[in-house]
């Protein structure tokens, strides 16, 4: 595909009716349509690049509105400009004045930015026939450092030792890539525990899970902490069973270090979702002590660094870690969790902040504080986006993919047209199509339907005729 | 005025071209137009509420999208159920999940939810026929801890430790109303500083500063070190020299304590609005160390609350402090400020947090932090509002102004019904009116004139014939 100037852009509000069957609830969002702000951005030659945003439904509008007074400002700029340096690039994304008064890099500004962005980097790597995964891994350790978001967190690290860190790794990326390619990476399903789900369903769906390969199984809780042992010690009774086990399964130990693993080596994390205060988190989960989970994620307020990293203090001796990331807002969000040593593993989302020059830039700070990143997924088209960031993180920053699990949810992935996928062992498979990009781009027909409020089933759902939507992964 | 039921609202993307002039530029924000997104909200009686936040321009209208989503969310409800438990409204108005989503509680969506729920505030206190200040200052302890916005604070501060703490300031209450309706607050003049003003100007609005009563004055820095230096030891030289002093002028030393002052007295405080890293911060405020000033205000990115401890510990020996929170986008943010013992002045914004119920959080952490609140204001509107939070600072839960000084900016007052204004000793005067609320109304004429971009004025500049704006403060 080539382009050689951008002339355009449409964007589309796209809402998934998936408040009807109780996917995706927690205890903090109790009804949830998986929506994406999507963004195509046109060249004056056949390049496109498709970008999208995560919300839950109401305000996807107010986003898409961000979205196009971002997207404005670059119309008429020519692709190799951009591509020539992405980091200027990035630079001038968020340097609007006006614009940054909004946020400044945070909220519907900012995951506007995101959208944008990542449309970029989409056409980006479709311009040189490689998915966004390929095209990184291939910059060198100058080229990368030029491209991360370095702006407010030298105090933390410096281009200087992220250039340092990216050459050491160096020697090992064609092999890493290669192995990667083979064994496909490391997954883990929230799909078992919603809160809304009966006990039947999580003991069906927890059954089904081992026997798609996985052995890392998250728990949203926070609701009612009886209710949380109950559908815990389940989950727990299950995975804890080598009866249950499939034939053939193997886990590596060391893929299990400091996990709370359970006799069969399966592991349970537990997701409150910002519920608690400070205080609170630390009593609620000294009471889940005999879940025996990894970590606890999202505990308290996003923007908390401070009380992360009180409540990690509190809980390290019940041997629970703590995770949280895919609400912190940008790298200096994280940059504190780290310094504070507030977290156990790193939580990146891939639209939350402004896209992949700020991941980046999070990316090589987690490998300075050696934590490891542990992308958030699931809603619509998040898994798509983070197993790209996984590869990134695995073949040309960390080095390492032991300690990680990337979040697998399997919903909504029949409107891509690059859909992700998990191969038998329960991990991520490689995108390799050289034209799929960024791998966010939707079906026509999906768009056409999921339109709001236009499309055809949301204008079937205000008659009072809304068809059982048909998604892949969404249960009776 | 009264009324039983929220009928409906209006909403106004309103911009003053301030662009022209220079006024209102520093180091980040080199162009501003500043603009109110501006809601009034309707009952089926003659009660109103009008409320606003502030942006620099472009955006503008995205907040006014937002402001539309939060408020269509309060139509149909009757005014006193909100009144009689406006904690529970604040929860309410926060608390939809998906809204919730594009903050959490930050960016667009809480900037939308400050101009709304700062409206409902400006309508409860007109249908009690008091200033907004006066309002709260009369609540009782219980009636203000149950209107405060504790959730994520309760490891700094419990509404039990809050309530004592106002129970101890109760006694005072009526002296320090009437102490301060007397003398008026303590403000400092930032109109004197701005990156476009040239030296003459500088030294020209210092010296009438100086004659209006003021004693506190800041100045913008960052661009420029050099430049910064001649800059600041120009305004020095003016405020430092007695035979510049007005006839008459006396000032009290307990006001001046910790302040850098100068041999009159006076006091100069620099403002970098984030243009620095925190290596950066403090290596640029040590080459500044000659101008003696009292504080570096936002010397790095406003979400970095270990970032400024870093610098204020390193600027400590220099005798110069830190002070930041115009862009603090909520309140857990400003309980990490004080955890770290990051600042050493607290600058409240009335409109980038979502509104007083989480202002008054503020305001209690601060005080049990020890430390002063200086609210920040300038743009449009922020000086009518922000008197309001200082007077109920004093009054009810700091108990104290002796360090406080309250910014003021001479712009654009004119088109408010029930302006600010500054008394011969350089102090802000107290709004007594009954009918003033949270004295934000604006003249209907000026919305008509600057309405964006359908407004007389714009539409006048559209075609190329802008009048040249007729800004009170705003000079050539």
């Amino acid at each position: 595909m080539t382009g050689s100037k951008i002339t355009g852009f449409s964007v589309h509000d796209i809402r998934f009716p998936t408040n009807v069957s109780g996917d995706g609830t927690d205890a903090m969002n109790k009804e949830c349509d998986y929506s994406a702000a999507y963004i195509e951005i046109h060249t004056d030659g056949d390049l496109k690049g498709q970008g999208m945003t995560f919300t839950i439904g109401r305000g996807n509008d107010i986003v898409m509105y961000a979205i196009e007074a971002v997207a404005n400002r670059i119309v008429g700029m020519e692709v190799e400009t951009i591509f020539g340096d992405i980091g200027a690039f990035w630079t001038f994304l968020v340097g609007d004045p006006q614009h940054r008064w909004l946020g400044p890099e945070k909220g519907v500004i900012h995951l506007a930015t995101a959208a944008v962005n990542n449309a970029v980097w989409d056409m980006f790597a479709k311009a040189r026939g490689k998915p966004l995964w390929k095209l990184i891994v291939d910059f060198t350790p100058e080229e990368m450092v030029k491209a991360a978001a370095f702006r407010y967190i030298t105090d933390a690290l410096t281009p200087e030792e992220a250039l340092k860190m990216l050459k050491e790794k160096e020697a090992g990326k064609k092999q890493r890539e290669e192995e990667v390619k083979k064994i496909g990476y490391p997954a883990y399903t929230t799909s078992v525990g919603w809160l809304g789900y009966s006990d039947e369903k999580v003991r069906r769906l927890t059954k089904e899970a081992l026997n798609q390969g996985f052995n890392h199984f998250k728990l949203k809780v926070g609701a009612d902490v009886e209710d949380d042992l109950r559908r815990g010690r389940l989950i727990r009774s299950i995975i804890d069973d080598p009866a249950n086990m499939p034939a053939g399964r193997k886990i590596d130990p060391a893929t299990i270090q400091g996990k709370n693993a359970g006799p069969t080596g399966c592991v349970l994390m537990v997701d409150a979702n910002q519920v608690w205060d400070v205080p609170q988190a630390i009593e609620y989960m000294k009471k889940l002590e005999p879940l025996k989970v990894w970590f606890i994620e999202e505990p308290t307020a996003p923007d908390d660094a401070v009380g992360h990293a009180a409540i990690r203090k509190a809980l390290k001796p019940l041997n629970i870690g703590v995770a949280t990331g895919e609400h912190a807002h940008n790298r200096m969000v994280f940059k504190q969790l780290l310094q504070l040593d507030a977290i156990d593993v790193t939580q990146i989302d891939s639209c939350r902040v402004s896209g992949i020059n700020e991941l980046l830039a999070i990316m090589l700070m987690s490998a300075k504080f050696g934590k490891p990143v542990c992308p958030h997924a699931g809603g619509v088209g998040l898994c798509e986006y983070v197993i790209h960031l996984s590869l990134i993180d695995y073949i040309a920053i960390s080095g390492d993919m032991t300690r990680n699990v990337l979040e697998f949810v399997d919903h909504l992935h029949e409107h891509f047209k690059y859909p992700c996928s998990i191969n038998p062992q329960g991990r991520y498979n490689v995108p390799l199509d050289p034209k799929e990009g960024y791998s966010i781009e939707m079906f026509e027909e999906s768009m056409k339907e999921f339109a709001f409020p236009g499309g055809t089933y949301w204008v079937a759902a205000a008659a009072g005729n809304a068809p059982k939507p048909k998604h892949r992964g969404i249960e009776d």
